[in-house]
């Protein structure tokens, strides 16, 4: 455990630590920064691989400072500075004969606005860019390791959606499931916390959601959503008893490690219905295609085209992403956050490139019985999508 | 249950809304603000009683609109808009016959600088405040209705802490304990999710932490650290087996219907040993001396000064709020996040108002032992504290 130390400071992941700057340094390149300083937790986290309160400065000539105000408990590595507060930034790259930067990327879209106006003064000479971007960007495609990471977050969450069976009694509610679940993926490895993207979308453990609850309107840009049991965190499970001819839909935390893959499945209690097999059968023709389908060069937008065509064809578009209110993407980029680049969109018109991770989640609400369909987390290769979660996709009865 | 409507609309709770909206009137008079914007998650259930995506407006003649983005399904009500985007709100304004704002307060210490950004274009011609300042004044001193929801949240809490020596299992490691005490807390109707101010604090559902893990550096502000099990989560619980003379100071999430109670209490595996038994001693005077002295008009450093004097007076300050690294303060205000106005602090000058919760924890780390203290959520009433969680606060052995 390195718990104390700044992962990629250690010997052995000093080649990660290399990829990660390089591709950091293209992304300034692309955006025109000369610099980035960076605070976010995610973006402290990718660059040193673990958490603290602070900055990491990072250059286009691939100098990167670790800025450190605590815990300052690192000992004495070259690249590691301990300071009180930002101010003490300017002194110190003069010191260490780094040249200040003409343009600078800070996180525009996730420090306040009171954060990033403090950070403007302490660089009163420099023109402002959007560091929120280019790390977005850079953080999209995933490094071997990240890779290696994110397969062992596939195994366990597979490992735990391997026992829901025996963890459903009869007359238990969508929140007592959940509540199982989670201990469950607790006991596996689970860090206990969804990171997800944008201060506005809250969550907690994820979302089992049953019945008509599916269809309850929600304000977060969650696939599927839920009315939740309270006004304070109007999202998933609802405390009603999951009854016959219902289905029952989990999609629940997949963070073991820091990076995290995003799996649903569906359970029933009894038989569901025709109509209700039928889209979920549809949701995995459609993740058939998009596994072949998807090589880097295709456009996201494409991918969203073909998955809608397939719906049309079989005549399910009235239930496809939710009914009474519909979620407009079917997937989108995972990582360290739920929710990363890129958003599987029908305007989305960027190109898919090698080692991009994405969840596809094409997903139907069937009024009266609950929501139905797939989602597993792939690697985009020239062969097309590779299944982190490779996980019998059947509906299976829990009675 | 009210998931589908704000819930400060419905006639029941027209006079909670009543005094919310102006006590946040009286905020906006003390700022110099004409009116407020609001979108972030804690501030719109505050005003709204719900979330949802979009805005509030609100302005210091007493009118408040709930312009909605999604999701759009509360009816007809008076004072709801639904809008696309914050750029159609000055021609609903205009539309409602309210005057343009000169002085406009937005959330700038919680939205992000491109949120605040798009919003001044929005209101070109008016001078920018500061909300989140006006809020957290506002928000600091709770409604009889506010303190019936937090003394509910105390009840369950403690419901749930009453069955934590019935958890507890030999050769169990202090993750596995808070597993169990997670699922406890889940099965009582917590929300699962802990609301905390601030973008850089993380954590799960809180902290078991025991032995020399109390002593861990935390990248984090909570009064405790712990290093965690991951460098990605580096916060409590970090995977050991609770052993003989060890404490286990349990700090759990004690959120059930959006408001908090925060919580903390010792039990230890055998006997701790003279020096923790006195600390935990010298954590209960202190609270004794606390809960008689903390009268509105009493300034907050008032507290941690007499909090301190105690603490030298018994020898203790090596252990004082941590031991190698140390938190600043012995409290904080709490409501719907965990850290509310006004922090505890050496030199918070503040005095002290009717209705304020304060959770106050003076906590000691024994070095090899682990943490002692108690922690209590009180309100701040003319006889002194008012307790929400008063449970027993001996050290009780698990074995």
């Amino acid at each position: 455990m390195h718990n104390k130390e700044i992962e990629l400071l250690i010997p052995e992941l000093r080649q990660e630590a290399g990829l990660r700057l390089q591709k950091m340094v293209s992304s300034m390149e692309e955006s025109g920064l000369d610099a980035m300083l960076l605070a976010s937790n995610a973006n402290v986290f990718y660059c040193a691989g673990r958490f603290f309160r602070g900055y990491v400065y990072a250059d286009r000539s691939g100098r990167r400072i670790f800025f450190l105000v605590r815990p300052n408990c690192f000992g004495e590595a070259t690249d590691v500075v301990a300071i009180r507060k930002p101010e003490n930034i300017p002194a110190e790259l003069e010191r260490l004969g780094i040249p200040m930067p003409a343009t600078l990327g800070l996180e525009l879209d996730v420090l306040s606005y009171s954060e990033i106006e403090r950070l403007r003064k302490v660089f009163p000479d420099a023109t402002i860019g959007n560091a929120s971007e280019a790390m977005r960007r850079c953080r999209m495609t995933k490094t071997p390791y990240e890779l290696k990471l994110m397969r062992e977050d596939g195994m366990h969450q597979m490992a735990v959606y391997q026992k829901i069976p025996q963890l459903y009694k009869r007359e238990m509610t969508d929140v007592e499931l959940q509540v199982e679940i989670e201990r469950m993926l607790r006991l596996e490895g689970n860090l206990g916390f969804l990171r997800v993207a944008g201060n506005l979308m809250e969550i907690n453990l994820g979302s089992v959601i049953c019945g008509d609850n599916a269809d309850a309107p929600s304000p977060y840009d969650f696939a599927m959503g839920g009315a939740g049991v309270s006004p304070a965190l109007p999202c998933g499970a609802c405390g009603d008893i999951m009854k016959v001819g219902q289905t029952v839909m989990v999609d629940m935390n997949g963070c073991f490690n820091g990076w995290q893959t995003d799996m649903t499945r569906v359970w029933s209690i009894g038989d569901p219905g025709r109509l209700a097999r039928d889209a979920h059968a549809c949701s995995r023709r459609i993740l058939r295609e998009l596994e072949k389908m998807a090589v880097p060069g295709v456009a996201v937008c494409d991918l969203y085209e073909r998955a809608h065509a397939i719906v049309e064809e079989e005549g399910l578009d009235d239930y496809f992403m939710g009914h009474r209110q519909k979620a407009g993407f079917i997937g989108h980029g995972v990582g360290i956050e739920l929710n990363e680049q890129p958003p599987i969109t029908p305007r989305n018109r960027q190109p898919l490139l090698g080692n991009m991770t994405l969840a596809i989640e094409p997903k139907f609400v069937i009024p009266g019985v609950g929501a139905v369909g797939v989602e597993n987390t792939y690697v985009v290769t020239i062969d097309g999508l590779d299944n982190l979660t490779p996980f019998p996709e059947e509906i299976t009865d829990l009675l």
